[in-house]
């Protein structure tokens, strides 16, 4: 199963919104076949690995990540190949997390004489596909908050120069994040003040993240990087209902595209462009905001992660921005809990990774 | 070596503002005898080095940490005892970081026919002496900043509620780290806000640190717990000069010392503070300040070491306060740099300690 899980990695960033999933064929203690599920509308692990035997399958047992699917999707189910296939046993290490279908797979397949155990690594393999299972069953993106701060909390001078805070290595892994979530979003504050491109500069041929950018009132500039690179994913601007329609009809020229929205305290609802996000099969953001978005998205509930990056260094001053600002919390009890919490270093760098475990309360 | 760099360090919060000093004796490649230095005004570890010996030394190697001394002080030189013992070989550590004797042991022992080597683990010599090495040389105290922040760079909610930002692991370290400096010292603001006791809570036996509290206008409420709790440390209060003469006197009478200062900038001139703490035979201090008083510190550049606990919590807020306020850097070129990092983790918490390698301009 171990290794069936790292094959399932090898998908990362290329099968969303599908799961990440591996598969190990066995026979006389043998490894006779391995597949995974190499890119979104292509074959399913099970099937690859089927594919892949160097010997008949006929009384070998599939360790398989994820319950295989038992519904035509874009692809035939697995579990009738599977039965076909010979195959006596299936180890799953978790069951499918939508509720509409989970256990069907496993179901089906011992009504077929074959036996089914379940739960095997199903820590390590709900954690792959963490994105997944958020999408599946909310049909709202995964989304994971990345800040990088100097060790006395600032993520820019007072005078707002913050290049850079984080070193090269760090950086540098901010573009994997980049190339394995979908979509990448930031506040038009960040536009204005940097006007970034928002692409992935690293991973020849997968593809770029699709970029939104809340604007309530589209201050947007059409001369903005995300409005021009035509190289980059499509960008999406988002934008509460009321806000000037003809600007929206330039941006629209210029590819973008535009999504009204309601408004919430004079904000686009994060809520509501969550759902619209999920519709547009974006299952997992890059939350790359300043203290008011990073604010907005904790308060609304939407963060299900945050990656923190900080640096040795030191800027200092009352005025200079954090990475969490807003109103903030009137007391400890208010707080935002992060869980399964994880150490790491980029060079003198130090990220510490974070599951939200509770919400600041409205 | 490593056995004498052991044997110092078990010196730790008792020999300040002595060094701390370890010594082993080896013959016939086994070890005959180990000392250290064991606390202030104590024998040093050479002397007990040769006390402990299971058998004669005539002929031995001796292993220690710091250069053996060649003067008169709390007692006699080391270097005498070493040549009249018969020892034949003496391997050094670090030589004494005092210029005005370093290399004078080292010289007298050749001088005597005992053959001398220099710079094993110096590194490591030198890392456990940093206290002893910046006191000798600057008769300033060795500072160490330490702070406790949220994963969004908060030391506190908007409120001033900061109980408690790290966990209990991490606190009990800070107790540690209290007991092994000889002083603490905070602005007035923590005081008012927060009424703590300063002391130590760990260590039976250990000296409580002394108490130092920066307060330029003499604002310290008689009722303070530094100003009566009898069985802590002295209390030191740094004053402005032209500070109210009658509330010093109160102070003074509950048993506190007042210090008068030159101001800078309407507060108390730190680097004038940090030598009249030097001639106080305070050789280390734990800052334990709020943002302003963290940011005059740095800027002053008095601080040699930032240790800061960095707890996987969010509070968010624009006006929660940071570890480092005050006027900040005005770019990134101004930043105070750290280095020799280390990272630690206390459960969730994790700690990270760098030396300040340079400081903001002026």
């Amino acid at each position: 199963m171990h290794r069936a899980l790292e094959l399932a990695s090898k998908g990362i960033g290329r099968t969303n919104p599908n799961p990440l999933v591996g598969a190990v064929i066995v026979k006389d203690d043998k490894v006779i076949a391995e597949g995974y599920h190499e890119f979104f509308g292509g074959p399913h692990a099970e099937i690859n690995a089927l594919r892949n035997a160097t010997e008949s399958v006929k009384g070998a047992t599939m360790y398989v990540t994820l319950e295989p699917c038992s519904h035509y999707g874009k692809t035939p189910p697995c579990v009738d190949a599977i039965i076909e296939s010979g195959i006596k046993e299936v180890v799953v290490a978790m069951t499918d997390p939508n509720p509409l279908v989970a256990g069907r797979g496993i179901r089906n397949l011992e009504n077929n004489e074959i036996a089914v155990w379940t739960g095997l690594l199903e820590d390590e393999a709900k954690e792959l596909n963490e994105v997944f299972i958020k999408y599946i069953t909310t049909k709202t993106p995964y989304v994971v908050m990345k800040t990088a701060m100097t060790l006395d909390g600032k993520i820019a001078c007072k005078t707002g120069e913050s290049k850079w805070i984080s070193n090269e290595k760090s950086r540098e892994y901010v573009h994997i994040l980049r190339s394995r979530l979908t979509g990448i979003m930031v506040g038009i504050g960040t536009v204005l003040k940097d006007d970034p491109s928002l692409t992935c500069r690293i991973g020849e041929g997968l593809r770029q993240p699709r970029r939104i950018i809340v604007d309530s009132t589209l201050k947007i500039p059409l001369e903005s990087k995300v409005l021009r690179d035509d190289h980059a994913g499509e960008t999406i601007i988002a934008t509460a209902e009321g806000a000037d329609v003809l600007k929206a009809e330039k941006i629209k020229y210029s590819g973008a595209k535009v999504i009204y929205l309601p408004s919430k305290d004079g904000r686009v609802d994060l809520n509501k462009l969550m759902e619209s996000l999920g519709e547009e099969e974006i299952d997992s953001i890059l939350l790359e905001g300043g203290g008011e978005l990073n604010y907005s998205a904790l308060k609304a509930g939407i963060v299900d992660k945050v990656v923190t990056f900080i640096a040795p260094k030191i800027l200092g001053g009352k005025d200079a921005p954090t990475p969490v600002e807003g109103e903030g919390s009137c007391s400890m009890r208010e707080r935002i809990e992060l869980g399964k919490i994880k150490v790491s270093t980029f060079g003198d760098d130090v990220m510490i990774e974070g599951e939200v475990k509770r919400c600041l309360q409205d």
